[in-house]
């Protein structure tokens, strides 16, 4: 869920979260552990939720949830896991609305909850770092440029939008290599959907990203596309349930 | 190291060369069967040849060689071959120029020869299109086109050279997969070396082929290329010795 330098396990930073001693993006902690997106919402929505992410694994690689309505354990996951409190920090939206931003849920938490943990880029750009290839908003110190694409999901009952995409520039050479580094990880978006002509997914302008910084692009790079865990907060937005639907803005914006 | 539509098997096809039957590329057949380059020559050179193999593995994988000097058999291969006689069509070098094209070398073969048996593209085109992905030169029915580029091979004794590549061009959708795909074998020049800009390559016109025919690239194309069995080829070509070297020109040219 969450990670740090060297050996810091994942349970460390949970630790620090839980205790409001950790607010920041996971990125690059806690190496070997894998990053998560998180969606938490009633019952009464987790099941159409539930289908989306069945319907859209490109985006949505689900890789835990709640065995029960009010469990805030993931056990399949990992031991010691309080979902309500071990996320840097959270964003609930209400009715469609970004209402608050909170580095805990205790205080909204109720016990027809259901929480979902989607694998996250973060993870694969781990190996792409291993491998020697230059992740280029780490370099530059931003989060991942995201941009809306004209690709429609599968939608599931009221959760529908088009797919989001993050973006990481790289010489060809090396966008060959991601795509065979990234394939071996489908739990966290897998190989990438789309290299070349960002036209193709109806993105306009690169510089101009939807979600996230822009990033330099040099003469010789190709932009290499990757479904993004933000569609899911675009198809919760699209949703306007009265739904109170938490997600970890650590690891998605 | 030649093959046929469904059941046929290289040896069905190895004995219609051996009687003069057989005398054409053999894309697409024998499917399930490795293609190779074949490369023959004195024993003498032969050395310095094997270690331009093991600097280039990209353009020239190596998977079988004579035993012995003047064997006509790779048997690390497939039993009952004749490595004079059993390709489609050889092309005779000498002093660097292509002297003869015959249908078997028994004529010039000499007891001091060894023959080299590389992996060829055609067996990849095979996985492609199992995949779904639409190979430009076999749906139009030519030889995929090949160019030289500015990639210096890391020579060995008299053998040097730039590589040659081949190009299939195909969307960006179809070129991910195709990475991921050829990324399975390497003993078939594995993955493209590289992805879109030709003139990355110092390629100027990609419907000008050095080697092979040009082919179609639609607007949504993007080119992708791989190391090339042609590479040796030239690098033969450039050793310029007395020496006579067989191609396979029916995998090669």
């Amino acid at each position: 869920m969450v990670v740090t330098s060297d050996s810091e396990s994942g349970l460390d930073i949970r630790r620090l979260c839980r205790t409001g001693d950790f607010v920041e993006p996971t990125s690059g902690r806690a190496p070997g552990y894998v990053q998560c997106n998180v969606v938490m919402m009633p019952a009464d929505s987790a099941h159409h939720f539930l289908g989306f992410c069945e319907h859209n694994p490109r985006p949505c690689p689900l890789l835990a949830m709640s065995e029960a309505p009010g469990s805030v354990a993931l056990t399949a996951l990992a031991a010691d896991i309080d979902i309500r409190t071990d996320l840097p920090q959270y964003r609930i939206w209400q009715d469609g609305m970004l209402t608050e931003r909170c580095d805990n849920v205790t205080h909204v938490w109720e016990d027809d909850w259901i929480a979902f943990a989607l694998g996250c880029s973060f993870s694969f750009e781990e190996a792409l770092i291993g491998a020697g290839i230059a992740v280029r908003n780490i370099i530059e110190g931003v989060n991942v440029p995201m941009y809306r694409t004209n690709i429609p999901c599968t939608p599931a009952g009221p959760f529908a939008g088009n797919m989001v995409v993050s973006m990481r520039p790289m010489p060809a050479a090396d966008a060959i290599e991601a795509i065979q580094i990234c394939a071996r990880f489908p739990s966290v978006h897998g190989a990438p959907i789309h290299i070349g002509d960002p036209g193709h997914l109806g993105i306009d302008d690169l510089g101009r990203p939807d979600f996230g910084d822009p990033v330099t692009l040099h003469s010789t790079d190709m932009p290499v596309f990757w479904a993004c865990g933000v569609t899911p907060q675009v198809a919760v937005e699209n949703a306007k349930p009265a739904l109170r639907s938490p997600t970890n803005p650590a690891t998605c914006l």
